[in-house]
C-alpha cells in the first residue's frame, strides 16, 4: 500500500515529509516517482493533470488538499472512487481569519489611511458602526458558516445566501435564484465563498455588482471573493472599481492562476489581491486529518468532506456525518 | 440647568447638535458661547484647556468622550466632582474591531502582500496558523478583555497582563512588575490598551521591545498600541522597526498629535498610522449614553466608568457597578 502525492504548483517534497512524519513507516511518493502505480491506494491532490490518476487502478479514496474541488470534478478521467476535500478546522479558521480581515478592512477604510499615511496626513475619516454595516456571505458551508457567526461576533448584520435552504440559528438566509436579489439588495459588503458548478461559472457580474445595496454606509458597496476564480467576471469587477459601482474589493482567486503580471487587476483602485493564500493548506495539520481518516479505527464511517460530484458542492460536516451526501457511491470502508 | 460641549480638535457644534437631538429642550452650549456660567452642571468634554471647567461654580459631573481621561486629570484646576468616562458598548466594539482589523493585518502579513502586489508579484508566503501566535494585552478594563475574547474565537493564543491581579475566566493573566517579564516574553503581538499614568508614562521603549518573544511564528514581535501616545518612547519604535527587533508596528496615538508631518515614524517600515481613530466615538451613541445618565430615574446610582483620579485607571463596568471605585465621592446623584 502505498500513499501517492500528486500537487501542482505546491512543493511536492514538503507534502511527502509531512505525511511521512504524521505516518511513519508508510510508503509516501511524489507522482512521477511512483515504483509501483498497483500499490498506490490513496491519493492526496491539488490540481493534478487531467488523468493523471487513471494510472492507479487499486485507487481506493482521493483527499483534495483544499476545500475546491472543481480541479478533480473537471477530470472525465478520474477514476470512480470517493473524493474528499480536507475541511480541517485549520484551514476553517485560515479561512474565517482571512475574511475577517478583509471585511474589517474595508470596512476600516484602511487603504485610504495608508494612502494618507504616505502623504503624512492625519485627518480622520467618518467611520460607520459595525453594527450599521450588513454583511452578506454567499455559500453556506463549514467555512462560510463559521465566517459569519466571526463577523457577527464582531457586531455586523451578517446574513447568508445558498443555493438550497438553509436553516441557521441566529442567521438571516436566503436561498435559490428567487432569493439573490434581495439577499443582494440589503447587501453592503459580500463575501463570496461558493463552489465553481456550471451554476455559479461567472456569477460575479457587473449585474450582480449593480444589484448591491448603494445607500449603505460605505459609500458603496465591497466584494471579496475566496471562492474560486471562475465565478469572477473579472473585466466587470475591475470596470465597477474603476467607475465606483464598487467602493473596494478583496480577491485570492482569479481565473487564471498566477493573475498574469499585465492585468489590469493589479492597478485596478481600492483592490486587495492576494495569491491564493486566503485558506492555505498547512501540510502538516492536513496530513494529520488524512492519516487519521485512513487509520481509523472504526470502518464504514463516512469520509469527512465527501463529494457529490454532480454538485461540486462544499457540504457542511453534518451533512457527511449523517451520510445523506455519499454520491452514490455507499459506505466508506478505509482498508 | 445647562449641559456644556467642551471639546478640542473635534466639532462642537456636531456635539451639541448630538446632544439636542437626544435632549429635546435641553439648554446645550459649546464653551465660548456660554450665557450662564451658574447655570452649568454637566460638561462633556475632550481635551479642554487647564482650568477650563473651573470657570462653573455649579458643576455636577464631567463626561470624558474617550476611553483616556489623563487630558482631564493632569488639569490641577479641575473641579472636585464627579469625571465619569463613557466606556460605550458602541465604542468597545469600535476599539475591538480596530484591535482585531490590525492583529490580523500583521499575522497575515497584509503589509508584505501589499508590497508584492504593487510589484505585479503573484507569491505565497509562509503563514503561520493563529493557534502558533502568541497575542499579549496589556490592559485589561472593558477595552482590553473584550479585545482578548474576541481575539482567542479566531484561535490565537491569548494572554494579558495588568497592573493589579486580575482572575478572568480563560485567559492566562500576569500582573505588576513582577509579572511584566515574564508575559513579555511569552508574547508575538503585543496589544496595548493602557491608560497614561505616572507608572506607565514611556512604558514602550526599547528595554520593552527587547523583552519580547524573539523566536515566533512571524520571525519577530508586532507592538499595537491604541492606548495613549506618551506611553510610546517613539525614536526607540522608529529605531527598533528600522533594524528588525520589530517585525511590525500599528501607533494609533502619539505624543504629539497629529503627528507632525517631519516626523521619521510616518515612513518607518512596516509600521501602519492611524490618526487616533482606533475608537472615535459616534457623537449620538454617547450622547444617548450620557443622557440616559443624566436623567436616570433612580437617583444614587453610581455613575458608569467613574473614574478614581489617583490612579487614571479604565475600571470595568462591573467595578463601577460594585460602587467598589468611587474616588472618594460618595453616591453620584444627577439632580
Amino acid at each position: 500500500m502505498s500513499i501517492l502525492i500528486a500537487v501542482k504548483g505546491w512543493s511536492p517534497e514538503e507534502w511527502v515529509d509531512a505525511v511521512k512524519s504524521v505516518a511513519p513507516g508508510r510508503a509516501v511518493e511524489a507522482a512521477g516517482a511512483v515504483t509501483d502505480p498497483d500499490a498506490v491506494q490513496y491519493a492526496l491532490v491539488w490540481g493534478p493533470e487531467r488523468g493523471a490518476l487513471a494510472r492507479y487502478p487499486n485507487l481506493r479514496a482521493i483527499f483534495s488538499l483544499g476545500a475546491g474541488v472543481d480541479h478533480l470534478t473537471s477530470d472525465p478521467e478520474l477514476p470512480d472512487v470517493p473524493v474528499a476535500r480536507i475541511v480541517d478546522p485549520d484551514l476553517t479558521m485560515r479561512m474565517t481569519e482571512w475574511v475577517v480581515l478583509q471585511v474589517l478592512l474595508h470596512h476600516r477604510q484602511h487603504l485610504a489611511y495608508a494612502r494618507q499615511q504616505a502623504a503624512r496626513q492625519w485627518k480622520s475619516l467618518r467611520q460607520a458602526a459595525a453594527s450599521e454595516v450588513r454583511v452578506g456571505v454567499m455559500g453556506l458551508g463549514v467555512l462560510g458558516r463559521d465566517a459569519a457567526e466571526a463577523l457577527k461576533r464582531l457586531g455586523f448584520q451578517v446574513a447568508g445566501w445558498s443555493r438550497s435552504a438553509r436553516d441557521i440559528p441566529g442567521l438571516t438566509t436566503f436561498h435559490g435564484e428567487g432569493g439573490l436579489e434581495a439577499f443582494l439588495a440589503g447587501t453592503d459588503i459580500l463575501v463570496v465563498l461558493l463552489p465553481l458548478t456550471d451554476d455559479t461559472r461567472g456569477i460575479l457580474d457587473g449585474r450582480l455588482i449593480d444589484s448591491l445595496a448603494k445607500d449603505g454606509p460605505l459609500g458603496g458597496p465591497v466584494l471579496i471573493n475566496a471562492g474560486r476564480g471562475k465565478l469572477q467576471v473579472e473585466a466587470d469587477i475591475d470596470a465597477a472599481l474603476r467607475d465606483g459601482r464598487l467602493k473596494g474589493a478583496t480577491l485570492d482567486v482569479f481565473s487564471t492562476e498566477p493573475l498574469p503580471a499585465e492585468s489590469p487587476l493589479w492597478s485596478a483602485p481600492n483592490l486587495v489581491i492576494t495569491p491564493h493564500v486566503a485558506a492555505d493548506s498547512d501540510p502538516i495539520a492536513v496530513s494529520r486529518n488524512v492519516v487519521r481518516q485512513i487509520e481509523a479505527p472504526g470502518r464504514g464511517e463516512p469520509l469527512e468532506g465527501l463529494v457529490d460530484r454532480s454538485r461540486g458542492d462544499w457540504p457542511t460536516r453534518s451533512a457527511v456525518q449523517l451520510g445523506g451526501n455519499l454520491g452514490g457511491r455507499g459506505t466508506w470502508r478505509p482498508w
